[in-house]
């Protein structure tokens, strides 16, 4: 029997505690033996909670108490998880956490203090996706060429319903406040950190690459119009907020952003809520996995295989994939190495020659338009929708400053990327 | 350092040790050692193969050296490599395997007689997809409903043409052997036997469930028409040959056969030569596994995942997923309980009263007509293309016998299953 201590019963918390109970037979035969959740420590004794187990608010009574076999951390936050966990593990007990957070800023130091102690993290990335799994043994034959993610249900959602029933960002922004994909201050998820945190944990999987959030590009979805709706549907693509790791020489582009994205590609058929992750590996070329990304069941479910693996076999794989450090020195890339396709939007004044004027600014930083979309706007200016043919992120940068200062652009230009 | 024999160096052998030799450093990185391929054992020693492996054709020399650390068995076929399996699991030597025929005969009896002997068959199913480590590792949580699997690359290739190109059966059968997707005689894939194989396998580690090939429902392919594609375009289906594993109570339906489903499925968005896998969860939901189900490169990806594995932890999960056997007894169900609806394709005379009498005869065995489509045929038939509201198998099985029978129903009636 292996006795369990939730550290942190809100909604993952209780579906943890409601499932080890409601599939206890299943889960015995697969993990060889009962696994018992034995109490849980919440901040608030008086809020009424769905679960069948003894609660503390005092996190004593789990370190306390010798007959704990493992910690699942499961509280949120970033630096009151980090002490608890680090206790735990220098006791020697098992941890399994659902927190990303903790893990984009601490996963190194928690690997080593670890050590030998199983310290599992399936939930933190994708929900119920077991792509930790996937990426750590599934495809360890590989040298990973890129990861591609659609890792924030919240902005899939906003997306999807921007792009298929024509809805503007401020409007489903507020459906998705009402049906509770999004917080009151959104900014988390629509500004691209939730997916970044995740995206860090996998290219640790990947490369072995350490970073912090403030180390990689990070663009949300704010600023996406009805015109780029339209710019997109024009030409085969849909937007998806992306969550990238690529691997160019020894160099790692990590960066979240939105992308115009082929409709014919896998990962843009991943609608809605779902999240969904393209690995392409040296060997195996594009796998892809699909599923919930969040919600109390799913997570859960990803802690309780956690649970299960150590139950069955101790500490398994080496924590972040890597039992050795790799002999390639692979180094986090500037962003202002990425090379694609871009996609502009200008506002520009509808008189001749302005056209012109754009094309040879462009042209002075060897951008070459590739497709181009122009129609006026509601306040009788043109707009100009452009994708670039492959071009360089500093020229990008460059001309868009350029073209923001000219008289005849009348708005802040915007630019998306266009992932090939 | 680990000592890899590897018996059988046809296509997914040479990728196999090719792959240790060309990722060796990361491969090293990840396990903890070094993996190094050192003998190959062959049939016709005389063949010219693109490894760089001493290669012998008497799987003696394996048997009589200590130094070997593992097996890799890649020779296909059933009676050999389980004598030779058998062997090396006697002798404690950790066995990885991609072959799904051996499994769908013998996993029971190697699960026994492997015991605390690693023994890992991620290859056998699916390809590149790690479908075995998400459902026996990622899903462990969860009572699984069902599993729908397009697992033969084959089949899913000519489908596609099919659908999207217009090609006929015979035609799109050529083109694949000539590109070699299908064998000189394509029954094993065509007829579903290959996907029955991989079905056993997730069946066993989703259920725990024992069954041959010849206990279950195999339909193939061969019998799809132009007319059938006709009605799926009308309708919004698409047509996958689909595994299906189902638990409804404690029955578990395995069946492999053709399905008309909707094209908003994601399942149903898997096209081409590739694999694809949506298992449901009661706790989890949906996720869904895609990939590369064949080629040398992305089969070796798996077996090499096993043999890292092996080499990080030893003996992980159970084989088959259960450490031990379920309280809950399930059994095979018999396909004539089957509950779904169906797709019927009837060749009349064109006449008056003709349509009243089918109707009669369907209505008789309680199967009412959801969608209908008529159209002349090239013969001046009449070609009935129909689709029924959820009934019996039994009875739509007695009622094309009874159809079969009239006299102005001019060929024997097809029937393809729709997936809702």
């Amino acid at each position: 029997m292996l006795k369990i201590a939730i550290i942190g019963v809100g909604t993952v918390g209780s579906s943890v505690i409601n499932i080890l109970q409601d599939n206890k037979d299943i889960i015995a035969a697969r993990a060889g033996c009962e696994i018992v959740p034995t109490i849980g420590v919440v901040n608030n004794l008086d809020k009424k909670r769905e679960v069948n187990i003894k609660l503390t608010d005092n996190i004593d009574e789990v370190f306390n108490d010798d007959s704990i076999d493992m910690i699942v951390e499961l509280m949120g936050g970033i630096e009151k998880p980090y002490e608890i966990v680090k206790k735990a593990l220098a006791k020697g007990i098992p941890v399994v956490t659902a927190n990303k957070a903790l893990l984009a800023y601490h996963r190194y130091e928690l690997q080593d203090l670890a050590g030998d102690t199983p310290f599992e993290y399936e939930a933190s990335v994708a929900g119920g996706i077991p792509i930790v799994n996937a990426l750590r043994e599934g495809l360890s034959a590989n040298h990973i060429e890129s990861i591609k993610g659609i890792l924030n249900g919240t902005c899939n959602y906003m997306l999807t319903k921007m792009i298929n029933e024509g809805v503007n960002y401020e409007e489903i922004l507020k459906e998705a406040q009402a049906l509770g994909y999004a917080e009151a201050d959104p900014t988390f998820d629509v500004g691209g950190f939730d997916a970044a945190h995740k995206l860090l944990i996998l290219a640790s999987i990947a490369y072995g690459i350490d970073a912090k959030p403030e180390d990689i590009l990070i663009e949300g979805i704010q600023n996406i119009s009805k015109h780029d709706i339209a710019f997109a549907k024009e030409f085969n693509y849909t937007i998806k907020l992306l969550t990238i790791a690529k691997k160019i020489g020894n160099e790692i582009q990590l960066r979240v952003h939105p992308v115009f994205i082929s409709i014919n590609e896998m990962i843009a058929k991943v609608d809605g809520v779902m999240n969904g992750i393209s690995v392409i590996g040296d060997k195996v070329g594009e796998t892809m996995y699909y599923g919930p990304g969040a919600g109390g069941n799913a997570t859960a479910s990803a802690v309780i295989a956690n649970i299960i693996d150590i139950a069955r076999k101790g500490k398994g794989s080496p924590m972040l994939g890597f039992e050795k450090s790799l002999k390639q020195d692979l180094v986090l890339a500037n962003p202002n190495t990425i090379e694609t396709n871009y996609y502009l939007r200008l506002q520009i004044e509808d008189k001749p020659g302005v056209l012109a004027k754009i094309a040879s600014v462009l042209g002075d930083k060897n951008i070459s338009i590739e497709k181009m979309l122009q129609k006026p706007d509601e306040n009788n200016n043109a707009l100009l929708l452009l994708s670039t043919h492959i071009c360089k992120e500093k020229d990008i940068k460059e001309a868009l400053e350029a073209l923001e200062n000219l008289s005849y652009v009348s708005a802040k230009p915007a630019m998306i990327r266009i992932e090939a």
